[in-house]
């Protein structure tokens, strides 16, 4: 089945100690559709300007997804501009041009509104809503965030967590949302929000799953070398939302299965700047860092 | 088969926003000796001054805790007291009084010098050499370590990572003493150091195992509050020898499985001060939080 994805479709310009990335494709949307796409057909909402690479739109299209629902508007595309440290673990922000973003009002087609999956990534809460509003009876929705809107957007966010069915969210964030310490207790608290699921982020460290089932834990797919974390948590939740939706059988446990093949499309995206690690991958060397990560964790 | 365990024995006195517990029984033999006792006869190796309630000598004792090996001398036991802040992830020393441990040579008695299990739990790496020095050909030698030996002793420590099978510390240890930012890279430089399993703690999030099968990682059994983590890496290390010395079987498999029973003990450890939490646990109680970790693991 589909998945509908709505999020920030952007120009990423990504600076480490060793390269200059000028305008890579980049954004919340960019890197989930790529993502779920190994998976299912993506539908895509966004919005980019008449500056916005041919060949950005070429690479969505290898990849299957439904440009339909992505708006190009006169004027510039959002644009990030970020530093990374040495350690890859510190991130500066240099720029932030919203551009065309400034007025978007996401506006589906047709054939999207019957989308049976959809994912509000990472954008905010009030386009998610407003995303949430043209849809027709969605099977699964899911929303990511992050601490911009805990900050500037709280009252939206915590309207959009009783609509959704699953929340994911960073450690930090978790604890920001509920004013807890403990990442445990803190993901067990976000359900008297709303979500049924609330999947917590830890990077490296892998991610928690709380569901009525219980807790899951997942591992990272461990990495000898990273070469830009940008978009990992955007692939992590594209793989996984994707994989829900190409899969038959128990939601619970196929969110499980999600979790790891996500951490998996995650992992290459952390190898490449941008996408451009992630965009070279197939199936099968999916199938087989999934299968490496489950001969690790197993005992 | 038994273990031996040497390590500092010492009296804690623990501070939180809430209370305040002084002289609780503590050190890294103390928890990796009552962690190991639930699974394995346990030969200790520790000084302490006379000074030390007689209660904990008999809660070794409740847990078949061989003191042969423990020396009582005139003097006061080591005692070490800090504060932790309210989030439990910061802690600060306030205070560290050798006593009897400034003068302390570790003196095998005849029983212990067979033991075919030894761990070198966390103390001055000299002192973990004069142990190895003392017994015939163990079958294997786990050793662990801290920041402060790899400040004020490597020269030492390097020595001694030629001379075991297993070195346990933390991923900011391990990423010091290789100069390697990348905890999976700084695992595999271990090796080449000498010890041919390197087991990375990661505090909550786990623990891994980089071994000649392949890494293995695995989870930290989750907690909702956390009262008190002084002696959970060694609750850890000393959980993880006791299993190997009662498994039989491929050394790899059991290693695994014991880092899993080593992060239940280290879960009690975290929910009481100092051991009291640990020393009213059950072998019982243990196997159901392995059993629970295995569900929240599995997909």
């Amino acid at each position: 089945m589909s998945v509908l994805i709505v999020g920030s479709t952007a120009l990423d310009s990504i600076k480490t100690p060793y390269k200059e990335n000028p305008r890579l494709l980049g954004g919340s949307a960019s890197h989930a559709a790529v993502a779920a796409s190994f998976f299912a057909p993506v539908m895509l909402v966004g919005i980019v300007g008449d500056d916005f690479p041919k060949r950005y739109l070429r690479l969505y299209r290898r990849h299957g997804i439904d440009l339909k629902g992505l708006q190009v508007a006169r004027g510039k595309t959002f644009h990030w501009a970020g530093e990374y440290e040495l350690n890859m673990n510190n991130r500066r922000t240099l720029a932030t041009e919203l551009g065309v973003f400034e007025t978007f009002t996401p506006n589906l087609p047709e054939t999207y509104r019957q989308a049976p999956f959809v994912l509000l990534a990472n954008i905010a809460p009030a386009l998610q809503h407003h995303v949430l509003d043209q849809v027709r009876r969605p099977r699964f929705v899911i929303a990511d965030t992050m601490d911009l809107w805990l900050n500037i957007a709280l009252d939206d966010l915590l309207k959009l967590l009783r609509r959704i069915d699953a929340l994911v969210l960073n450690d930090s964030e978790a604890r920001q949302l509920t004013k807890e310490d403990n990442t445990i207790t803190a993901a067990k608290k976000i359900h008297r929000l709303g979500p049924k699921y609330v999947i917590v982020k830890k990077g490296e460290h892998g991610a928690l799953l709380s569901a009525p089932g219980g807790m899951f834990i997942s591992s990272a797919y461990p990495l000898n070398r990273v070469v830009d974390p940008t978009g990992a948590g955007d692939s992590f939740v594209g793989g996984l939302i994707g994989y829900l939706a190409a899969s038959k059988g128990s939601l619970e446990a196929n969110l499980k299965q999600g979790m790891i093949y996500g951490s998996v499309v995650a992992s290459f995206c952390c190898e490449g700047f941008g996408l451009t690690r992630t965009t070279r991958v197939t199936r099968d060397a999916i199938e087989e860092r999934v299968s490496q990560l489950g001969r690790m964790v197993r005992y």
